[in-house]
């Protein structure tokens, strides 16, 4: 990794205007989260709020907020300690220039592919027939790109990305390493038992300032198209069925999985390693606690966990009364015991 | 993507022959399912069970069976509704000529590996030494085959894909990108609290008319082979262990895990994000819901369901009186509550 | 895959140095686990625990301990069965000799980027700029290596690996293919309804002894490192968010997720598909069933199962419950009938 740049804490506060107490002479080390934070190394105080955190770091180097009280170890005070800290995070840290924009020899472009202007294609990219770039863009060594694919402009996909034929991308959208955009839905009818594929005939579309995560796999559509909209953002090993729809500024965590043809709505909230099943149709603003597995409709702001999904403070309540269910089936032996001896004993 | 070619409906009825209503000139805007289907789309209704899903889409332009009802939007009635849809789709959308089999400049052949007729070969291909590959092959841009690999006829290999030394492929086999065949199996010994590799050596073999989807792994066996069998179709994000054998034409959907040397029947379906333990044995033809977690063995046709898995009505019966343990709970109580007091009387 | 060596086990016996039993002209037609060996099938029986299995192969040839009862089949008896069975595998399928270490012509190594002893770096290699590479690498086919990236002696990254800038390998760790090793972490702001990207500044450090099973991702830290200690062990498919520290001789099973900066400790044991949120602490040695979901803090040495994650002994025991729930529920409405059956009548 970038090795830090020698300064010292006065060297630094020169840059950054504040006002400083403590040793000036004292150099950076290295720069963390106020709770990594050890000697040496530099964080931010953003907040009273994060007070007490910074008490249990007492020997980090500091930038923090105006009235922040005095301590041993070097303080930088500024009026804004986060934009302080990132700027400092890039004078310690000089970000690489990145490569002129430019095409690598050993790129292949099919024929009838349009590229607009500036734009960084690296080494090995393999790009199909009648692809339109726009303007802006950067793709990165080895990625792959079908024929008939759109572009938009300003857009980032690095390395080792798959994108099938007919993909539509938008504009300043962020594709991370291994993603798979457009292999083909899970299509199959099993007749007299033998598995024959449903042939898979659309495509995906990512609007704009979509970001997806490193290893996701989006599925084109049987028929039409599998539409992620504008700002929505994917993490990492998240599979998205044939036809899905996929409501803008949605935000979808690690490993989830969507079958085919269901419908997020739009600011929906979706945990690490959630299962939502085919045609499922999931309302705006909805919430889906990790590990849940949504096989119905799901109202718009509802927050929902568990397998099958339901209201999260009920299925609370629920585990509540499940941690005493041993108890409880004690409880209940004990009341019939007692009943059938009464009883048994009236009966006498 | 592409462009759709410019027919009118009447256009399209020449080709297709069959019995046109409405407005001959009305052109054809794009293809989509029924059920997204609006004014200039063209669809298919394939027989009455779509009726009610038609009406609710009276602007689109669609292809029907002989007897279906008059409406404004055109029609084109023929025999057989979805083998003129296919056939319309190939005319609005031609598929474009697949490159020339050929290989690439770029390619690297390692030394005593062979090549069938008619095998195309992308940029950028790296196949080891000692390969045997078939004819009519398909190997994408950027695919990387190690050593002693053996490829059948027909088969297609996606982009980005990378196979390991060994792996046996049938004919007429499909895998999309970013597959990983024959990476080591996870098997480590922990000895004096440091975790030593145990030494992986024997193969993946995927058998005639397997699919394996986007970024899916298949470990090697320890000794001996993971088999795939024939007609498996396996969906994105699957994991199956070292020493596993899958029954032919069985079915596994996105995500699902499968532990080393468990043996998976014939014909079974597996949901998404299923959990197989190692060494399980699942018998022909059952069904494991998605998310299950399967533990020991699986009686042929068994439908499973839940962790661990157990009959799937079981199951449903489970989860209605979880819904109602807090009422349970309450309940109890009160029955506790009322005996107590009738109990503490009848001492007094 | 590779033709096994024509051999007698009167060959390999002489090799072997054991004592052999059976007919020795017999061929060996291809190694198996001692499960799976057929007529021909080389296997091994380490010890007497083995012997009913070993009955039930009676057609084996068999490398045995030295008291092994006799059978039709041929035998070599010898001290150490399982080496000698490593031994005799190496006979039966020599390794290809790897590659002379050498830079192949298409690698592209960016300026300031050094290189040790004894490299192999694959066709289509890419390197950034500023990279430190050490002694005895082996970097495979189309890799892809960003800027100010180290990697230690001894180190194994197998094709089609991303490996994003500042990442930090030790030595001797081993990379699967299909890796992503320091993308961006998951971190987005909602403000007025739009995601905005929190900058993921930091990077990924693997120690030594490492090894990452295919397409996994771990995630690059916000700032500062998310840290693989080492010794660590990961399978496939897995999951490693932003600022996570995974502890010395840790082992996770495949397709588990772990989100932001959580602490796991040293010599933990994760099963297969376990969800673990965002800062959780996992103490030392802590076992974590496959499938559980961990939400909060985890005692050193405990053994948990489920969602969420609580003690393994009371999820079976709660589990035993569960399963006698209808019938609980039954038994409840029996007992209220028979008080207030009761109670009316007592009441008239």
């Amino acid at each position: 990794m970038r090795k830090i740049r020698a300064l010292t804490i006065g060297e630094l506060n020169q840059v950054l205007g504040g006002e400083l107490s403590g040793d000036s002479s004292s150099p950076i080390r290295g720069i963390a989260r106020l709770e990594d934070a050890n000697a040496g190394d530099l964080a931010f105080v953003g907040s009273p709020k994060m007070l007490s955190l910074a008490d249990a770091h007492p020997e980090a180097t500091l930038i923090v907020y105006p009235d922040f009280p005095d301590r041993v170890s070097p303080l930088i005070r500024v009026a804004n300690p986060m934009a302080a800290f990132f700027k400092a995070l890039s004078l310690l840290y000089p970000q690489r220039e990145l490569e002129t924009p430019s095409i690598h020899p050993s790129v292949i472009l099919g024929k009838g592919t349009s590229l607009g202007e500036n734009v960084y294609l690296g080494p090995n990219v393999v790009i199909g027939r009648f692809c339109q770039l726009g303007n802006n863009i950067r793709i990165e060594a080895n990625t792959v790109i079908a024929d008939d694919v759109t572009v938009g402009d300003d857009t980032v996909i690095a390395c080792n990305v798959s994108i099938r034929n007919d993909t539509v991308i938008g504009k300043r959208v962020v594709v991370h390493p291994g993603v798979v955009l457009g292999a083909d839905g899970f299509g199959f009818q099993n007749i007299d038992g033998v598995n024959h594929k449903i042939p898979q005939l659309g495509h995906v579309q990512l609007e704009d300032d979509v970001e997806i995560g490193a290893n996701t796999a989006i599925d084109r559509a049987t028929i039409g198209a599998t539409i992620i909209e504008k700002g929505v953002k994917i993490d990492n090993l998240v599979q998205i069925g044939h036809n899905c729809v996929i409501g803008s500024q949605t935000v979808i965590a690690g490993q989830t999985g969507i079958a085919g043809s269901s419908l997020i709505g739009k600011g929906v909230i979706i945990g690490g390693q959630v299962g939502i099943a085919d045609h499922v149709v999931v309302g705006d603003q909805a919430i889906l606690a990790a590990q849940s597995g949504v096989m119905g409709k799901v109202p718009p702001k509802s927050v929902l966990w568990g397998v099958p999904a339901r209201s999260h403070s009920r299925v609370l309540r629920e585990i509540a009364v499940i941690r005493q269910l041993p108890e409880l089936a004690k409880k209940i032996r004990k009341i019939e015991n007692k009943l059938s001896e009464f009883f048994s004993e009236s009966e006498e």
